[in-house]
Parts: C-alpha cells; sequence; structure tokens
C-alpha cells in the first residue's frame, strides 16, 4: 500500500445480496444470434466493514432467468469473508482465491466454472473494491502501483505453469516496470481506446441501424461492431449498410454470439470477407479450443476473438498457445475476479496477443476499463491493437459511470472498481418486489 | 415404444426436489487427491404425472456444500416439464433437451456446464426414468430396442458436425444392427465387466488397503483402482502395496482427481510407471484438452483416462479428436443427462475410444450400468477393454441396486433407470431437517 489507509485495520461485518434486473428485452438492447430476449440483470453483493462509510460491491452479470440461483451460490460462499481483516485476504491473495476456487465440495460444481465460478468472481471483486476505496484509489491504479511481487502472489498459478511460471510472470512484469509512470500520465490524457456495439444489435431495424451508425461516427468511433449469425443474408446486408455508412477506413467487427458450427463457421466467413471485418467474435462454442484453431487458420487474415464466456484461465491458456485466437476478450464477472483476470492479462502478455475486453452488460463497462488501463501500463505497454467495448445502456445506475469522449475511455479517478449501483436503482429494480417488477408481474398475472 | 404404454397417454403434473445428504466424511470413504472430506450429497427430483402410481427420478451428484444451489437450479428449471404430456418431450427428444441447455438466458450461467447443466441433466434423466417405467423396461433394454433414427433424433449435434454428422452417427448405428438381440442375451447371461476402486481411497490406513485388496481379489475382481496426487513418495508405497496383494497379471489404475500440473504428472507417471500402471485418470484439469494430449503422448503406454468432470460434449469430442485420451469415462450426472451421453457414445464409437464409466458417488453405479450395456449392445459391440466403475458404497438406499457377482454387474431387470432412493432413506438424510442431519447440527451448534 503506499497511500490511503492499511488493511489491517478494517474488518468484514456482513454482506447483502441482492437480485437485480431491468427489462431490457422490451427495446431489444442486446439482442443477438443466441441471445435474443435478454433482462440485463446481475446478482449484486455489498460487503460491510466495520467503518460505517467503507463498503465493496461485487455483481455477477447475467441475462435475466437464472439470476436467482447466482444469488444463491453468493449466499452459498460470501460467509467465508465474514469476521475476517482485509488485510487477512490482501496479504495472501491467491490463497483466498484459492480457497473460494478450491474448496474441495464447492469444486465439484465446477470445477471453476458456471455459477458458483461467477459467483467466486463477485465475491473476489468486491474485496478488491472494498481494497481500491480503502487506498482511495481507483482499481487500474492501485493495480499499476503494486509490485512484480504483489501481483505475482495475486495469482493462482495451478495448471497454468507448463505455459507459464511465477517466475516468468515476475520477469514479465519487471521488464515492463520501467515507464509505468509515463504511462499513467499519458492513460490520464488521452484515455484508452474503444469500440462501439451499439449500432449492432440484432432486434434493430435498417433505418435504426443506418442512424445509430451515423451517430457513431459523429461522436469519433472509429470502430464499430455488429452482430452475425441468424441469416447469412441478413448479416450480409446489414454489413453492407454500415460498410456504407462508415466508409473503407474505419473498421468493422463481428459478433456470432457462438451461433456456428466450425465447418459453418468458415465457410460463412468466406462470405462475410466481402466487408472486411476486423474480427469475428465467437464465431463457435467458447468451450471448443480446437475449434477455434481450424477457424483462426481458415480464414487468416481475419482475427478470431473469444472470452466473454471462456470459463477460466486454463481455457485462456490453450486458446493462446494454440494460436485458437487473435484477440482476447477478458470479462470482469465471467471467471474468478481481478486475481484470474491477472492471470490472464499475464498469459496474453506471454503469448504476444491483444486484450480487448467484453463489456456492456449491467456494470461491465464500468470494471473492465481498470483490467485494460492497468494492463497498458504494467504488461503490453501499448494501446495499439487494444480496445475496450463500449455498450451505451444502464450506466446511469452506477455512482462512478464511465466517460467516452471521442471514443476513449477516460481513465476513472474515483476511488474502488467501479461497480457500485446506486441505491435508488437496486431499489427500483430489485426482483421480484422492486416497483418495476412488481407492476410488471402485477401486468402479466 | 415395441412394448409397454404409449407415453402419449401420460403427463407430468408436477415434482418434488429434495436436498439429500449422507455424512461419508465421518469414514473418509471418497478421500482423493483433490476431495479430502466428502460428504456424499445429492439434489433429488421427482416427476410426478397424472397416474398415482407412475414417477420419474433423477438426481445431481454433489460431494456436500453447495447441494443447495443444484437444488436452486432444480428449482428454476423444472417448471418446464410440468403440464407436458411425456410424449410431448419424448417424441423429439433432441429438441426438448436444446430447450433446456439453450434457453437464451439460462444459457448464459454456462453455456452447457456446470450448476446449471447438471440440473438440466437430473431433469432429463428423470424424463428417461419416467419412460422407461412406462415401458415396463429397464434404461438400458429401451435405448438397446430404439431403431438407429430414434436415437439419432435424441441427439444434440450442436457443436458436434466437424466431428460427427447426423448422417454418420446412424451408419454407426446401423452398422452394429445386427446382433443385437444376441447380445442382449450375453448381457443377460454373464453381466458387464466392472472394477472397484473401494480398495484405494487416499484417507484409508495401509492396513486396510492390504485387507481390502485381498477382499477384492477373493471377490472375484481382476481390476483394482487407487487414487495418487498427494505425495509421490505415499503414492509408491501404497502402489507396491496393492501391487504385491494382487500379483503382477492382475489390472492396476491410478486415478490423480486433477491433482498435478501438466509436467508435473509426466513426470510423476514415469516414476509410477514401475508398477505398472492400466491408466492414469484425470491427471490434470478436466478443461486442458491439449495438457492431457501432451501427457498422453509423453507417457505411452500408459493410458490416459478422464471425463467424470467433463462438462459436455464439445469438450469430449476434443479429447477424443486429438487423442488425449484412450479411455473414455463417461458420468451420468455431469453432463446434460442420456441425450449427452449418447452423443458422447457415438463420439467415442467414432474414435474408436473404449467407455469406461465413472461411478460411486450416490447411485452413479445405478445409472451408468445402463449406458454401458448400451454403448455395447448397440454401439461397441464389445466388452473387450470396457469396465464398468464400482464403489460398495450406499448401494442400500436405492430401490434397484446394482447387483454384482464375480466383479461383473448383472443386467438391471427392473424398469426404469435405476435412480430411485427408497423413501425412507430420503427422509432420514434430507439436509438440514432429516433426523441425522438434526442430530448432527444440534450436536455442533
Amino acid at each position: 500500500m503506499t497511500s490511503g489507509q492499511h488493511p489491517d485495520g478494517v474488518r468484514i461485518t456482513g454482506h447483502t445480496i441482492r437480485d437485480i434486473r431491468f427489462p431490457t428485452s422490451d427495446e431489444l438492447h442486446g439482442s443477438d444470434a443466441m441471445n435474443n430476449d435478454p433482462d440485463y440483470s446481475c446478482a449484486y453483493i455489498t460487503l460491510l466493514t466495520d467503518r460505517p462509510e467503507l463498503t465493496g460491491h461485487g455483481l455477477v452479470f447475467t441475462i435475466g432467468r437464472g439470476n436467482e440461483i447466482c444469488c444463491a451460490a453468493l449466499e452459498s460462499i460470501a460467509d467465508a469473508v465474514i469476521g475476517r481483516t482485509l488485510s487477512s485476504i490482501t496479504d495472501d491473495f491467491a490463497a483466498f482465491s484459492r480457497e473460494l476456487t478450491g474448496d474441495a465440495q464447492m469444486r465439484w460444481l465446477g470445477p471453476e466454472k458456471g455459477v458458483v465460478h461467477m459467483a467466486a468472481g463477485a465475491l473476489i471483486n468486491a474485496v478488491w473494491d472494498l481494497y481500491a476505496r480503502l487506498a482511495r484509489k481507483p482499481l487500474w491504479l492501485l493495480l499499476s502501483e503494486l509490485s512484480p511481487e504483489e501481483l505475482v502472489r495475486c495469482v493462482d498459478f495451478n495448471y497454468l505453469t507448463d505455459a507459464l511460471t511465477p517466475d516468468e510472470a515476475l520477469k514479465l512484469l519487471e521488464s515492463m516496470t520501467p515507464g509505468r509512470k509515463e504511462r499513467i500520465e499519458q492513460l490520464r490524457n488521452n484515455g484508452f481506446p474503444g469500440y462501439t456495439t451499439s449500432a449492432g444489435w440484432l432486434g434493430y431495424s435498417d433505418e435504426r441501424i443506418r442512424t445509430l451508425c451515423r451517430e457513431a461516427v459523429t461522436q469519433g468511433w472509429t470502430h464499430l461492431k455488429m452482430k452475425v449469425g441468424v441469416s447469412l443474408e441478413d448479416d450480409c446486408r446489414r454489413a453492407a449498410i454500415i460498410r456504407e455508412e462508415i466508409g473503407p477506413d474505419r473498421f468493422l467487427m463481428m459478433d456470432a454470439n457462438q451461433a456456428w458450427d466450425v465447418d459453418e463457421a468458415i465457410d460463412n466467413m468466406r462470405v462475410l470477407a466481402d466487408f472486411d471485418p476486423h474480427w469475428i467474435e465467437e464465431p463457435t462454442s467458447p468451450d471448443d479450443v480446437l475449434g477455434h484453431a481450424a477457424i483462426a487458420r481458415a480464414i487468416k487474415p481475419i482475427r478470431v476473438a473469444s472470452g466473454e464466456h471462456c470459463q477460466n484461465r486454463i481455457i485462456f491458456k490453450q486458446l493462446m498457445s494454440i494460436g485458437a485466437i487473435d484477440v482476447c476478450q477478458i470479462d470482469s464477472c465471467r471467471v474468478a475476479g481481478v486475481n484470474e483476470n491477472l492471470a490472464i492479462l499475464l498469459l496474453a502478455r506471454k503469448f504476444d496477443i491483444p486484450v480487448c475486453p467484453h463489456a456492456g452488460g449491467v456494470g461491465l463497462c464500468e470494471q473492465v476499463q481498470h483490467l485494460a488501463m492497468f494492463d497498458y501500463i504494467a504488461l503490453s505497454g501499448t494501446t495499439d491493437g487494444r480496445l475496450i467495448e463500449y455498450v451505451d445502456h444502464l450506466h446511469e445506475h452506477f455512482t462512478d459511470p464511465v466517460r467516452i469522449r471521442q471514443g476513449h475511455y477516460l481513465a476513472p479517478s474515483r476511488p474502488g472498481y467501479s461497480i457500485e449501483m446506486k441505491p435508488e436503482s437496486l431499489a427500483t429494480y430489485e426482483f421480484p418486489d422492486g416497483p418495476v417488477w412488481k407492476q410488471r408481474l402485477a401486468r402479466t398475472a
């Protein structure tokens, strides 16, 4: 800890867990080849401490039904932190992470995947939020000021050592220590490049797509993403509209949201190649490491991107080591929190693969910006080929929402991991008893 | 349906879901390198129908904590079957399976992995149990009398077609149709070979291991499995004892329960090779397809076995297509039920890999025997190199427990999937309100 207060003095005394849902399916925001009617939701946890003003926040992002299962999982695991001092966790953060993900009985339910792993991620992120608030720093800065040794101590290297050892990780971090300060300064001045997905949802009309593309260009976006995967004919028509609107020099990314089998992905991307896609995202199942590798080989030079549904560091290790992805899309709420994302960022550095975080949803933009900024400062040293996804929904519910200028994320300046939602939003959208849901459920009853 | 009654006439009217736990950690039954104190448990579902005497049973096997999350997941998904006729499911079983595993909102929580996928498996298995009871056949026989077309219609080929198409699957099944009747007869006469894990738990003393080995040999077992992975020195000592007791001609399998990193697995198996292991099971993370492939290449001719923690057919597809496993260990409660296991059996046939199901736990032996027997009759046509795991715990709680003779599973003859637990066992071991738990919790309170 280089400033702020020492975590010794803080004890976690309790938690609240809430089921929060937004009825986004009304407007077909977030509609894609796999998810036609998402109600963006989250299982939201607040850690309470022996200081009334000091809390930590974390969430599991889901798209509606099943959010209650994530709440149940949080209820099952969150007592593990009650009564502990913050320093008893942060002094050996990898051990804490292993305690949650490696508990022999709970591990059976994964291992390290699915609902229980996502709940562990939310709890771990809430501890980081608390830690950064106590340190009075935004998370990206807290991480960027930890020493290489401290960072390596946060990482669980189980199942990674054939690709990356703690020693190698230390050397990678040490090699990038010079220049950290300058990059922090540059980041504060320039922000971090982003791309927008707001124009490309499947449920939007052609006219709406056209209007949104024009708005995006006016706002300064140079990279836009569209959803594909339900109908190749429709995809071509929509790609043509977007390409026409953004011109040949801006970048168009495509996202199939796992809609295709392997051979289908290869065939379809050979057709969609006409529209010069910068990458194809989630062309098939996120579990199919070899399938992604086959697709990547077949459609070069179109890049393959994946990660938002990759369950843990072991999948990322394989995708990267075999050349199955050209773009690594970390997600703040899928894996076991900041710590497992540190492992994934280290792997990406080792295999020289640019990190372009997945965002959107509920609070994902708010969170992943911190990880991308840390990656720039302490690992990659560059923003070339790096982009954070941006979707312009639901930010108004957060106390420290992202700030975008000319297609760039501005560096957060407030302490924490930017996960905290406004009390009035929590109250309004709580499921099923908040006023928004009470009304809706009464109407359909 | 070749006999029994048509599922048209039956409607599912409700369900009960119960949290059942056995305090097995008292005796260190089931202790291995990863699971040192399992309380074998299950989330148990009973489907009720409009015929009072006709029910269907399914379960998610867990090892204790977290069982309540599986119950919550079952509560969230099981209403999908209420009000439906059985035939509306069985007429297009793959569609029903996709409805459960592909529901856009629930799918986010996996996809197709972890708690939600396991719950889907339990629900699907309960429908099969019901179906087989109505047909008045044990499940293995019901499956073995379905036509190749009917079997292919049960399978979700999503993400499989680069390795196996529905046409190929049909041809594989058709090629094995001749001889089905003879194999059914042979199975009824001879049973299906098994192996025992009862002697090899990590928590047992050397003397207990020795005694159990002698008992196993006396009972006619020719294949025994031991747990390894906590200490190489201990593993060597215990392997020496077992080898001494069983002699050079019986088979000794080893199971590391994911304890090792890739290079560690290779190094350790080069040492343990002295004891002539028949296979090494779960040498590393079940997610590490490439890691298993590296281990398999390095330790030939020792076989690599995996599957009990493999989340779905997509992982099996990769493990088999790349030669990462020599033995395919299906599990009845990890994937999406009988239907996804049919996909995995078809893949195993395609890649010519013997299927040796994982069992033990709560009711796993009872269930997987049906799948192995179907595999023999309709797909592999042989029992050479095939074995069903056997562990002699908790069978007394089932209404149709496995029957073992001279190291062989006898073919079940009662209708259903053999999942049903006795009402008195359910009442006694329900958590936390059954008498066994009430007493224990009162004692520790």
